[in-house]
């Protein structure tokens, strides 16, 4: 016992102080570490893995859509940024330069690339001729760079990994239901594989893509009430085939600029995962996307471990038949010990096995979600853990769902409400959450908004819980129902 | 049969000039695109797609060999590369530098990596404390950078990827045994995988990696004759832990360095795969490595479609169903000129139906590797597939190794007489090949055999085919019997 507090101690409370609580669980679960290069990470084993389940989902998800994975240059000449106008100012200020090379002082500098639009539009130009060369339809998964002043592991760092799709059509309509399927391919994994509620829609003009006519976005709460923007998805116009001369000659014999699209998710999604079902006990996965998703523990004294061993391996064995991702841990630690360990890990489900479970022909299954200590027959075992699994994917989504839900707030309507509900919150320790209001458009309203409360534009809904009448700020009609929220 | 023709004409013959050869496939098979950075290409899909096959087959043996992967950062400190003399050396000349970075300008310059023992190495030395942390067995796929002089696509690119495995040992054996392992694992991956018979040995001090205690390689002998080295496996001693100061405390309570490897293998492989199997017809893919190992054509008539897609159709889903990565071309081309694109793509097998083979319920298989046309009863088609895939694996790396050995010369054992082999190659137009020759050990021999004759060391083989008593230079006694070769 007196090893189990003193451990659960080491991890900060979410309550206390959920940013200590993040870098706690970081830390402790060996996700990540620090490097001397500023504002970049290591991507440890197990944090990476968590990088590697999620590319699998979505790399599947992309190739059944009809995409292809490619792979362009990193290094982007500076002239390249100069020919989408907003694109160069959004992310001109947060690009480090390659400068010198080989020995020699580079004729142009080369940007180590935020996103590839640029260097991508420049080769549909010559790829793309004709309309028998569209869709174009190709994603890369990369390696991006941006200098951001304040870093957080995972969710803000100056390297990350990332996809990036890059799609070109003929038509505004091919491209704009691109756009949308993109949007729903991420909404779907985040939600069903990663167990996380989303809010679906729109980003305000201030809020979407340098460069972009239209951005979308998927927003997820955290524990802490902030949002994260989760996935983005693009359509692109025709402002970067302008810039870039991507042309095709169409049916009717006329030269076209094409429609672009892009779309990407990030190791943001980590960070999301860990601040959307984390405890203070730790990491908490759901089973589709744990690495390991059934711990096994050998448990009693060592003197009958010959015969808890003789029910322990054959049910291993056959879990791994079953395709369940299980791993013993018959390390030389208390059981006690192990018990916290992979809780703080994450792993959904705990199997105990000890000597009085063999004379009584059962294991106890023990739940990451719920606590719950559930005595299970021997021979229903494998059954019983798909049955848990399941079960334990779908109450995760739910119960962070329900979090979610209790804490997006309806019946605030004007900047007073808003602040006094911040300044409530802020007195209480109570979580400030999302706030969905009415915006008459304006862009002033949104940004005295923000100014005014930190509160920005998450976006848009597809599918508002209620319809707003009045702007926020200024009371006038609204045009749009907006969620509001700190974010990350 | 005019279509046909011009078709075959656009790639030059090998036998005319490779290199431009090579170049005609990679463009034509849509392999990849040159881009406005120097030396950096686009993997364009197609390209891309034997990089995913190779990666999914090399990180399943790394991970069934007990390694994880992770992700370090890309940047790396000018400081670091002074800790170990003989990398900055080695690796100085061909780095690119980040000067500057949002906006400012940085203290201190940060390299793109070319590779990454001083980033992990640094992390290690943190990581590492005690003989319980050991090994450590982490690899990483990553993008790296060597600003070389000459480019040429997939061989030597400014920017490549790749991946690198980075461990940490308590022992020198321990860590002998790992680079030994890891190279087992490449040639058994190129070898079954990709059917390119290798020659697996040691390289001399000279051609060692810059740092390492002792370089192990694989040599790959393309259609030219030309040596390529397609995996290399380092043991690093101590260098690396000296620089980093990756100690541990052992058993005995005393506090050692730590003995390191690193191996690595890169988009370097696709370059092999097409210089040993491609033919005048284009690219010749193994059905193990092929994104497409059955082409489906209809033939005949447009009258007799139907009729012909009744039987098709089945075949198709069968064969999918059984697992074999096939695919129908049902485009308006005519069969002409579908056969060639397949073939030049290089897909291994071939199956055409017409209105004949649907009256005598058989379907014509025709093989990449042989041009052997066979008539298949329709019912046995899907076994036969089956057994001619695995024939064609087979055979390819069959023919592969007969050219090998046929161009692996056993019989020159002076430096006059390697000249005159050279001599007659050049005048006839053969290929000159591997030469097995004796080493004295005096790295100034192998600088004037080099110097002299263009043909570099490859390896020290592990199974020489002979061995060698004399020096290939200086006619003292040989301490090594080496493979000497031209090399990409």
């Amino acid at each position: 016992m007196k090893e189990e507090k003193s451990f659960v101690k080491e991890i900060t409370p979410q309550s206390e102080d959920f940013s200590r609580w993040y870098i706690d669980v970081i830390r402790k679960a060996d996700l990540m570490d620090y490097t001397p290069v500023r504002g970049c990470i290591v991507f440890k084993p197990d944090g990476y893995e968590l990088w590697e389940r999620i590319q699998a989902g979505l790399d599947k998800r992309f190739k059944e859509t009809g995409h292809r994975n490619a792979y362009f240059p990193m290094l982007i000449p500076e002239s390249f940024f100069q020919k989408e106008k907003e694109h160069v100012e959004g992310f001109n200020p947060e690009l480090p330069w390659v400068t010198e090379a080989g020995g020699e002082k580079l004729e142009e500098r080369l940007a180590l690339r935020p996103t590839s639009e640029t260097i991508i539009g420049h080769m549909y130009a010559q790829w793309i001729q004709s309309y028998r060369d569209l869709p174009v339809l190709i994603n890369q998964w990369a390696n991006v760079f941006r200098w951001e002043k304040r870093t957080l592991p995972f969710l803000r760092t100056s390297e990350f990994l990332w996809q990036e799709g890059h799609t070109a059509h003929a038509t505004e309509e091919e491209a704009r239901e691109e756009t949308m399927r993109m949007l729903e391919v991420y909404r779907d994994f985040v939600e069903t594989e990663m167990a996380i509620p989303l809010y679906v829609g729109q980003k305000t003009p201030s809020e979407k893509f340098a460069g972009a006519v239209d951005t979308y976005s998927i927003e997820a709460m955290m524990k802490d009430g902030k949002a994260l923007q989760a996935g983005t998805s693009h359509y692109l116009g025709q402002n970067f085939a302008k810039g870039f001369e991507i042309k095709f000659l169409d049916r009717d014999n006329q030269l076209k600029y094409v429609h672009t699209t892009s779309w990407g998710v990030s190791t943001r999604l980590i960070g999301a995962l860990i601040m959307v079902h984390g405890d203070d006990r730790g990491l908490a996965l759901p089973p589709r996307l744990a690495p390991i998703q059934v711990i096994m523990i050998p448990v009693g004294p060592p003197k009958f471990r010959d015969k808890v061993m003789a029910r322990f391996d054959p049910l291993f064995d056959a879990l791994k038949a079953a395709g369940v991702r299980v791993k013993a841990d018959l390390r030389e630690e208390t059981p006690g010990w192990k018990f916290n360990e992979w809780e703080m890990r994450g792993v959904p489900l705990r199997i105990e096995i000890g000597p009085r479970d063999v004379d009584n022909k059962q294991c106890l299954m023990v739940r990451r979600d719920t606590g719950e200590k559930i005595p299970v027959p021997l021979d229903e075992a494998v059954e019983r853990v798909q049955a848990l699994l399941e079960e334990i994917q779908r109450n995760m989504f739910v119960k962070a769902k329900e979090f979610r839900d209790a804490h997006s707030h309806l019946h605030i309507n004007t900047l007073a409400e808003l602040k006094a509900h911040i300044a409530r919150c802020e007195e209480t320790g109570e979580i400030a959450g999302f706030v969905l209001a009415g915006w008459c458009g304006d862009a002033a309203c949104e940004a005295k908004v923000k100014e005014e409360t930190k509160f920005t534009s998450r976006n848009i809904p597809f599918h508002p819980p209620a319809r707003k009448q009045v702007c926020l700020c200024c009371g006038k009609e609204a045009q749009h129902t907006v969620w509001f929220a700190r974010a990350y």
